[in-house]
C-alpha cells in the first residue's frame, strides 16, 4: 500500500486548487439546473466540499468565489514550510494531497529510515512469524534504529515496548487502534513487556478539561486498549496523573530530561510561544521519560538501560527526536522507533481522524447501522461521477477512503488485491466497495465491543498497578 | 532592629563610591608608608575591601584606579532597576548599603504589609505567648494576610505551616536556621502541623550536580533541620525528588499551577530566558504546590482547602506572589506569608550569606576555634579606626556585623540594649563586642551539633515518611 499511497501524483498549487473548486462549483450548479439524478448531484457536491477542504487546508483560508489566493507561505514552528510540504506535528496533520501525506518526503525531512523489504525479512527471520500486514503494506513505513534492536535481539538482548495515547474523550475511533493492534503483535512475536502511557496531564493542559475528567477518560480509554488483547502479565498501562505521583524513578528521569532541553529547543520542535503555559512547555519531558527503563523500577526488577522500542504514528516523532537527542547526555540508551502513517478521515486523506468530529470516523461505540450509514454517506470515493464513466475509466484506489480503510483492516492479501484490480478496472462500483468495507468493519467493531464488555474496573486496576512484569532478559 | 537597620542613611552613588574607594586606597598606602601599627593597617585594608565589594555590587564592575564608573543602569528581570534600588530575587540579593537591604522600600515594591506593633500584639493575644524576638526586633518584618490567618484562628479554624530549603551543600550556616527557628516557635505556640520542602530537584536543575548528590544533600540537611527541635508528630519533611513520585495529590496541584502560569509570567517574575532549560521554567509550580493542603492527602486525612502560612526569607516572595495569583483560579485558598530579612555575611550586610564561601558564614559544623577565628578575622566592624577615635565617637551598630548577629541570636533584650549603648558610646570596643558574639555563638553551635548527633537515619526516615499528622481542625 505504501507504493500506491505514496506514488508521485503532484499536489495542486493553491491557484490550481482555486480553479478546480470554481469549476466544480459550476458543475454542481449545472447539474442542479438540469435536474440531474440525486446521486449524481450528491457526488458532485461531495467532490466540491472535498476540494474546498483541500483549498482551506492548503491556504489556511476559506474559498471565496472570485477571490483567487495570494501567494501563500505556510508557517509552521517558526520555519518556512514549502508550498507543497505537508504539515506534521503532534497537534496538526495537513496536506493538500487527497492521497494523504507524502511519506517518502517525510522520511527525508525527519531524517528517519524507510522500512524496506530487507528489514521486514529480518523481522520475519528473528521472530519466525509472517510479518504483520501493517508492515507488508507500508502502514508502518519508517523507523529509527530498528536494525540495532534486531542485532541485540539476535544476541539474546531483549527490549521493551512503549506506546501511548492522549485520552481526549471517552470514545476512541478505529484509527486509534492501529498502534495498539501493531504493538500487540510486536508483544506477541518478540515476547517482550510493554508500557502504555495515557497522557491525561497533557489533555488537561491542552484542553478545557478538569484534572478529574482527564483521568476518567484515561481509565475509559484503558478499557478499549485492554480490549485489544494485551497480555496482563507483560503490560503496564499508566495515567501520568496517577503514576507520576507513584514512581520516584519516573520523576527523576523527567527532571533529567527537563534539565537538558531549553525553551529555545521546544520552541523549535513544537512551536511553543511565550504565551504558552509552563505546563505545556515542560510536558515533552513527560512523554520522553517512559523511553528509559529506569522510569519503571518495579517492572524490570531494578534492571537499567534496557532498550526501548516505540511504535507510534509519525506525528509523535518530534517528542522522540528530542528524547534521542537527550538520551546519551543523561546516560541512557536512545529509544528505537517504528512509525505508522496516519489513519485517514472518512472525508479524505488530507487530515487524520479527529475524535471530536463524530462523522470523521468510525467509533468503537458505533452500532452496525451507524457504521453502514457513515461509510455510505461520508466515505470519500475515488469512483467516477457516473456508472458509465466508472465502468469506462475505473475508480482511483489512491484517493478512495473505503479502499484505504480496507488496507488497514482487511487482512486477506489476495482479497484486497482482487478488490483493487476490480475497482481500478471499473468492474467494481463504489457502492460495492463500500459494502465490502461495511461487512469488514461491522464484525470488527462488534467483536471489540464484546471484548470491551469483559474488561471490568478490576481488570483495569490490575493493568494500571505498578508491578513486576514477565520479562526474559 | 528593623528601625535601626532601615533608617534613612542614603546609599552612595557609583561615583561617590568610586571616590570613597580611591580615598581609602590612598589612606592604606599612607599608613603602610608611615609604618603604622599592624591593627590599624588591617582595619583600613578591611574597609578598603568592603568598599570595593560595595562598588562591584553597585556597578557590576571591578574597581579600577583612575577609571571612574560610567552612568550605570542595573538590569534585573527585564525591568530597569533604579540606581539606589536593591536587587532581590530568589538567586540574588544585592545592595550598595552597608546596613543591608532597605526593607521598607521592599515592602512598597513587593506590595506586602509591614508587621507592625498591632499585629505583634494580636499574635501575643491569640497564642498567649510573648512574641518571638524575631518579631519584636523586626527580623520577621513583612507579611501577607497574617491578619486573616489570625481572624480564622480566633474562630477555631486552624492552618498549617510550610517552609523549605534548597539543599545546595552538606554544610548549613547559622543564617539557614533563622526561618526554621521561627517556624519551630510558630508550630509550638499555634500548635499546628508543618511541611518542609527540600527542593533537591531545583538544586539539580540549577547546579552542576547529579540527582543522587542533590538527594543526599537533602537528607543531610534534613538532619540539621530536625535538630532545631521540630515535633515529629506534627512535621513532615520531604525531598521533591522523593515525594513528587510518592503523592498523586502533589503532582495534580503542580500541573494545575503549570496550566495557569505562562512563560511570559515566569519570565517577568524570575527573569528566565529562552536559553533556560524547561525544568527551570516549570519549577516555580513545584515550589507553589505545597501551599495547597491537597498536596498532602495523608497528612490532613483528606481534608482540603486548609489555610497555609509560609514563613520564609523575603527573597522567596516571588514564588508565592505567583502562587497567590494562581490560587483562586484553581479553587484554592491563597497562602499567607511572614517574611524575614536576610542574614548578613560576616563581611557585611550588602549580600546574604553564601554556603559556597566558607568564610562568609559561621557553619553549623564549625569548631569553637573556627568560630572565634572567623568572627575575629572576618566580621565587618562598625568601630572606629583607632581606639582613641572609637572612645571619642563610638561605634556604628547599624553596619557592625557582630552586633547584627547578636540581634539574631542573643535572646536577652536588656543585654542587647546595653551592648548597643556601650558600643555606640565608645565604651565597648570592637574586640569586646566580638567576644560577646563568640561567647554567644560557640555554645549555640555546639548545642546544635549535640542535638544533630542524636538525629539518626531512622529518625530522618520517620520525618520523611508521608503519614497523618496530629492536627486539630
Amino acid at each position: 500500500m505504501a507504493d500506491s499511497l505514496n506514488c508521485d501524483l503532484k499536489s495542486l498549487s493553491p491557484l490550481q486548487l482555486f480553479e478546480r473548486v470554481t469549476e466544480q462549483g459550476e458543475k454542481v450548479r449545472a447539474l442542479k439546473a438540469g435536474k440531474a439524478p440525486k446521486d449524481e448531484i450528491d457526488a458532485a457536491v461531495r467532490m466540491l466540499l472535498s476540494l474546498k477542504l483541500s483549498y482551506k487546508t492548503t491556504t489556511g483560508q476559506d474559498y471565496k468565489a472570485g477571490l483567487p489566493p495570494e501567494d501563500l507561505v505556510l508557517i509552521n514552528n517558526g520555519t518556512t514550510k514549502e508550498e507543497d510540504e505537508d504539515l506534521v506535528d503532534p497537534w496538526n496533520v495537513q496536506t493538500s494531497n487527497a492521497k494523504g501525506v507524502d511519506y517518502d518526503k517525510l522520511i527525508v525531512r525527519f531524517g528517519s529510515s524507510k522500512i524496506d523489504t530487507d528489514l521486514i525479512n529480518r523481522i520475519e527471520r528473528a521472530t519466525g512469524q509472517k510479518p504483520h500486514h501493517f508492515l507488508r503494506r507500508g502502514i508502518f513505513f519508517s523507523h529509527r534504529d530498528m536494525d540495532q534492536v534486531l542485532d541485540a535481539y539476535e544476541n539474546k538482548k531483549s527490549f521493551y515496548l512503549y506506546t501511548g495515547r492522549g485520552p481526549s474523550s471517552q470514545a476512541m475511533h478505529v484509527g486509534h487502534l492501529i498502534p495498539f493492534m501493531f504493538t500487540k503483535w510486536l508483544q506477541e512475536v518478540f515476547d517482550v513487556p510493554l508500557v502504555i502511557q495515557l497522557t491525561d496531564d497533557e489533555k488537561y493542559l491542552w484542553k478545557d478539561m478538569t484534572v478529574e475528567k482527564a483521568y476518567e477518560y484515561a481509565k475509559e480509554n484503558a478499557k478499549d486498549i485492554i480490549a485489544c488483547g494485551f497480555d496482563i502479565n507483560k503490560t503496564f498501562i499508566f495515567s501520568d496523573l496517577d503514576y507520576l505521583g507513584a514512581s520516584p524513578g519516573f520523576y527523576k528521569n523527567i527532571v533529567k530530561v527537563q534539565k537538558h532541553v531549553t525553551f529555545n529547543q521546544v520552541k523549535g520542535i513544537f512551536g511553543f510561544t511565550d504565551s504558552d503555559c509552563i505546563g505545556k512547555i515542560s510536558f515533552p519531558a513527560i512523554q520522553a521519560a517512559p523511553s528509559f527503563s529506569s522510569s519503571f523500577p518495579q517492572i524490570f526488577n531494578g534492571k537499567e538501560n534496557i532498550q526501548c522500542l516505540i511504535p507510534c504514528a509519525i506525528d509523535q516523532d518530534p517528542y522522540f527526536r528530542m528524547t534521542r537527542d537527550v538520551a546519551p547526555r543523561i546516560g541512557q540508551p536512545k529509544p528505537a522507533l517504528l512509525h505508522s502513517v496516519f489513519f485517514p478521515a472518512l472525508q479524505g486523506a488530507q487530515t487524520k481522524m479527529s475524535a471530536s468530529d463524530p462523522n470523521s470516523s468510525i467509533f468503537l461505540t458505533d452500532t452496525p447501522k451507524q457504521i453502514k450509514t457513515k461509510i455510505n454517506k461520508h466515505a470519500f470515493s475515488g469512483g467516477r461521477d457516473t456508472i458509465e464513466e466508472h465502468r469506462k475509466y475505473g475508480g482511483n484506489c489512491d484517493v478512495d477512503v473505503s479502499f484505504m480503510y480496507l488496507t488497514f483492516f482487511l487482512e486477506d492479501d489476495d482479497r484486497l488485491e482482487q478488490l483493487k484490480q476490480a475497482y481500478t478496472s471499473g468492474e467494481l462500483l463504489t457502492g460495492e466497495l463500500k459494502k465490502v468495507l461495511i461487512e469488514t468493519m461491522q464484525p470488527l467493531v462488534a467483536a471489540h465491543q464484546e471484548r470491551r464488555k469483559q474488561v471490568t474496573d478490576e481488570i483495569v486496576k490490575q493493568f494500571m498497578t505498578p508491578r513486576k512484569l514477565t520479562f526474559e532478559y
